[in-house]
């Protein structure tokens, strides 16, 4: 018996937005590996083992996944959003490589998902409609001075800019910090989108310009969206529509 | 009657990528509008009428959309990937601003989709598993000299890199000149993934250090990704898998 090993995105939150092949995924597995709150997005069923791990425990949670498969079973580890940002598929192949010769020769794939940055820019309109980043602002894993040179070489390269990881308790003071190195790098007044739990019951969207914008408008729920110096609002009844511009004059 | 607007993301090409928010959209519509092949992927059926344009029509395109739903019609908007990545979101938005006031009103939804660069990703392990940047490499709407510096903040930034619109007939040479500024910034041996077609029959993908990547490994329908001065490749049978691991040392 040949295991196998998904590492699948199940998308921002809606059920709408999981797509079929992921869906496929998760009807055919054995066994469901991931965060908590991912893990509990998948209906019981027989046949079915749910694995639900905390926070912080990636490599322990994919080693685990790795050796399921190894033994036969079909695992998908969930992620929400897309595997690939952020989430569980680099810290798969942290463990692939570490681990075992054996596992570079399982059956391993990565299915994508709609991703948080993706789903609250179409929340507002387009405001990553023109070239853009993502940055992880969490400093659990890199230095903090790598975000802040990050972000001014964002800026002057007039990047939109997505921040994943924007605020956690555990980290109460880098978000202010972000947002004052963004003010004193971008001088003017772009649209900040703050969108908190996207495609959920409890979606809430504000947008701000930039020198308005406050720490305590995110938390871990929350993705920020920074437009470029070009990005319009189109005031309306309502919450406005968000752009940025395809087009940069010469 | 009330007419609507919706924008929707087709994903990369299989059909099991289209989400089923997209899906119920195209199952309601009334009028199909969108670039040829993009619109070719939607089944013909009784009340529904496809709109198939020429690239390059942007504008055109979105204006005689939004005349249809001002004019009461439900109409799908279908972009290839996701619609706000280098697609039609932007390109309705321009045209909402500058079209009559009543267009701001309209029922105007974006429904995001699996863009090329996660499905790209997907297809060699996480090789934008880091913080990173999407460019779109055509200066039809932006001077080349604002690619080029771009180029430069990102490798100084050590983003990861996806390039969309690599190379097209029209514009044989500045893909050339995009892999002279990598290899000047980076000046070292990281991957680049030449990802065509992702997730159709026509697939094709190529991994080579950036040293040996060359022009004519791209066309207008590649993707191409360039990993950070720390993306590993995992060597197996068969294709290698590729990451970009999420820390990065003090």
């Amino acid at each position: 018996m040949s295991g196998s090993l998904i590492i699948a995105g199940l998308g921002p939150g809606a059920d709408n937005l999981v797509t079929p092949q992921v869906q496929a995924a998760l009807d055919q597995a054995d066994e469901i590996v991931g965060y908590g709150p991912y893990v509990e997005r998948v209906p019981a069923r027989d046949g079915l083992t749910l694995h639900p791990s905390d926070n912080r425990v990636e490599i322990d949670r994919a080693r685990h996944a790795l050796e399921m498969a190894a033994d036969g079973r079909r695992v998908v580890v969930v992620s929400s959003g897309d595997p690939g940002v952020f989430a569980m598929a680099a810290a798969v192949f942290e463990a692939v490589e570490a681990g075992p010769r054996a596992w570079r020769d399982l059956e391993i794939a990565v299915l994508p998902g709609i991703t948080a940055m993706l789903a609250a820019a179409a929340r507002v309109g387009a405001p990553l409609g023109h070239d853009f980043c993502a940055i992880n602002l969490s400093d659990n894993l890199k230095p903090w001075a790598l975000i802040e040179k990050r972000l001014r070489l964002a800026a002057e390269a007039d990047f939109a800019m997505a921040f994943y990881n924007p605020r956690s308790k555990a980290r109460p003071a880098g978000f202010a910090r972000v947002l004052e190195v963004l003010n004193e790098a971008c001088r003017d007044q772009r649209p900040v989108i703050f969108a908190r739990a996207v495609s959920t019951p409890e979606e809430s969207i504000r947008i701000v310009p930039l020198p308005e914008a406050r720490p305590e408008m995110a938390d871990m729920r929350t993705m920020v969206l920074v437009g470029t110096s070009a990005t319009r609002l189109i005031e309306r009844n309502g919450l406005p529509f968000v752009y940025t511009p395809r087009s940069v004059p010469a």
